[in-house]
């Protein structure tokens, strides 16, 4: 937990969204009660989390040469709001059950709707309120973002560029999953556009311009960025498959169930024989797959020897973005920082 | 139409929002040619229109001593990109088939989703691009305004108060269909913050904060756009079951099949007789509703008085709009587009 916490970071997060959130509660009750849980369910979707993103942007702004301060505590955290949007559509999206170990915001809403004295379809109810949920979440983001009065107009042009790639990406992966080309190469470039760059990448990027930084700063957050978010995003889909439970917050194999078409899939594919393939078609992406199915699937991914080549892959680009970072001229804090964050993100003992 | 091409104002508003999406187009042509639909879909979702907003915006700032300038219309237009975002995930969460005449967002994209070589639910598909449509008309929106170069502060919380009012009145309306209350003063309420303060008071109270108006105007602008706002909520509640389709661009009684609460069906219930009650309960968001079944519930509508009292309701306000118009002291030439517009807003001659 070292890296993240480093100048009380978290808590300081936390505490800047707590702020936000409080100070506008008042209009949102004044319009009626009833809008209380809709603002109770986003501050509890920002309360706590591993903050990598706001950390990001926190240590390229030192990394650049800029100073620790409240205001710039306020505009990373604003990153929090946003991936609270980004989240909360992409599960209305996927029909996602669960996130964080707990049910996704629209099965959250769902579920209230099935108490008493209430009509219509839980489900389209449950996905409306997410729907809303996530453009308060985004108007609030960029909302905050100016409120932390640092949001000159380098600042904004970052954040809007992070917005179409991460919208981009998402429309990129919702083809990718109905009509892909199934190849690595298409995989990764929604991973690129999706989660790579915006968890990593665009974060530092903010950060840099909430310092000022010059040209050359950007570019070796960039040459750390981009590959490093590849590698985060990589270690998810691992993490997505076989990981635990208890670590993802969601249920064994979840992305098999919803067919998440991703590199480590498009990799088990290229080299699948014809019954390995076939297995894939038959069960990714089937909601009721049991846990034998899971199994197979698993088994597929290991045997086709993708686990490998994904593991390569991330230790390869993990590398790339030390190496990168090594020939940054950096503060010796943020340096270290980023490299111990590079570690964290890639190997998930966060 | 004269009021709302004074000043070439609808032709201006429409080479902004060209302007500003043909800007944006190389960020997401570089993610791939597949971004080009989506950004197809909302260039042809802003083009055309009345510009009711806009011209509010407009005539609010030249009302407030604003001068006439390009910037103005720059963030007069980026009212569009929201009120894109508002229908879009609007029309999802309604489930709704037909928008100004042509397919839904989501419709249209589940249509493209039938083509050749596709997999998977175009349902999910379509509901999936017009989500994240919507966030990126609702990035853009506040991206535009911020590229007028005129975004001050209180411009800014102006901007924010109306999207947080639109969000809260939105999930009120949602709530309202599933346990409304389905008083009047429940309906009346939702159109306030849904619909009524966000078409005309707060695009008003933008034109007053781009001009750096002081707290007068902004009183004035209350005073006739809160009661004007809600006359043209009711109208569209009274179009939405009697307008013509070539007029309102959805089919004849669509409101009735999608079974929204309005202040116009809560009237009606006020007064129905046991028989008028379950007729209504029975038709009333029956999806597959047949003429007669809508000829039926438009009898219950026009048989309790309903209909005759939200047109009372529509003229009653409009006046008071006027009346507070006259009290106001703007200069003759936006006081009489503010008059030409309450007219037009709220008989629909438009």
């Amino acid at each position: 937990m070292g890296a993240l916490d480093r100048h009380d970071l978290r808590a300081r997060v936390q505490k800047a969204l707590d702020g936000f959130i409080a100070s506008h509660r008042p209009h949102l009750d004044e319009m009626g009660a009833e809008l209380t849980p809709l603002v109770d369910a986003l501050q509890d979707f920002v309360t706590g989390g591993k903050r990598m993103r706001p950390a990001f942007c926190f240590w390229g702004h030192l990394g650049a040469g800029g100073t620790d301060r409240d205001e710039v505590i306020v505009a990373a955290a604003s990153l929090e709001l946003f991936q609270a949007c980004a989240i909360i559509h992409d599960d209305v999206m996927d029909a996602s059950d669960m996130r964080r170990g707990k049910p996704a915001v629209h099965r959250a809403f769902a579920a209230m709707h099935r108490g008493e004295g209430w009509s219509g379809d839980p489900d389209s109810f449950g996905a409306g309120a997410a729907i809303l949920l996530g453009d308060l979440a985004l108007a609030w983001a960029d909302e905050m973002l100016v409120a932390s009065g640092l949001a000159d107009p380098r600042v904004l042009e970052v954040f809007s560029d992070m917005r179409a790639d991460v919208m981009g990406g998402q429309y990129l992966d919702l083809l990718e999953q109905v009509r892909g080309q199934g190849t690595v190469e298409s995989a990764l470039r929604v991973a690129r556009y999706k989660a790579a760059k915006y968890t990593v990448e665009r974060p530092l990027h903010l950060g840099a311009a909430l310092a000022g930084a010059g040209p050359d700063v950007y570019a070796a957050y960039t040459a750390y960025g981009v590959p490093l978010g590849e590698a985060f995003q990589l270690r998810d889909d691992v993490l997505g498959v076989f990981g635990d439970p208890s670590v993802t917050g969601k249920p064994a194999g979840d992305d098999l169930r919803e067919g998440k078409r991703t590199a480590l899939v498009a990799m088990a594919l290229e080299t699948a024989t014809p019954a390995q393939t076939s297995l894939v078609r038959r069960h990714l992406g089937d909601p009721h797959l049991d846990e034998g199915g899971v199994a197979d699937l698993r088994d597929v991914l290991r045997d086709t020897g993708a686990v490998e080549r994904v593991e390569q892959l991330i230790a390869t680009r993990t590398a790339q973005a030390l190496a990168a970072l090594d020939r940054a001229a950096l503060p010796d804090d943020a340096a270290e920082v980023l490299r111990e964050l590079a570690v964290a993100a890639t190997t998930r003992a966060l």
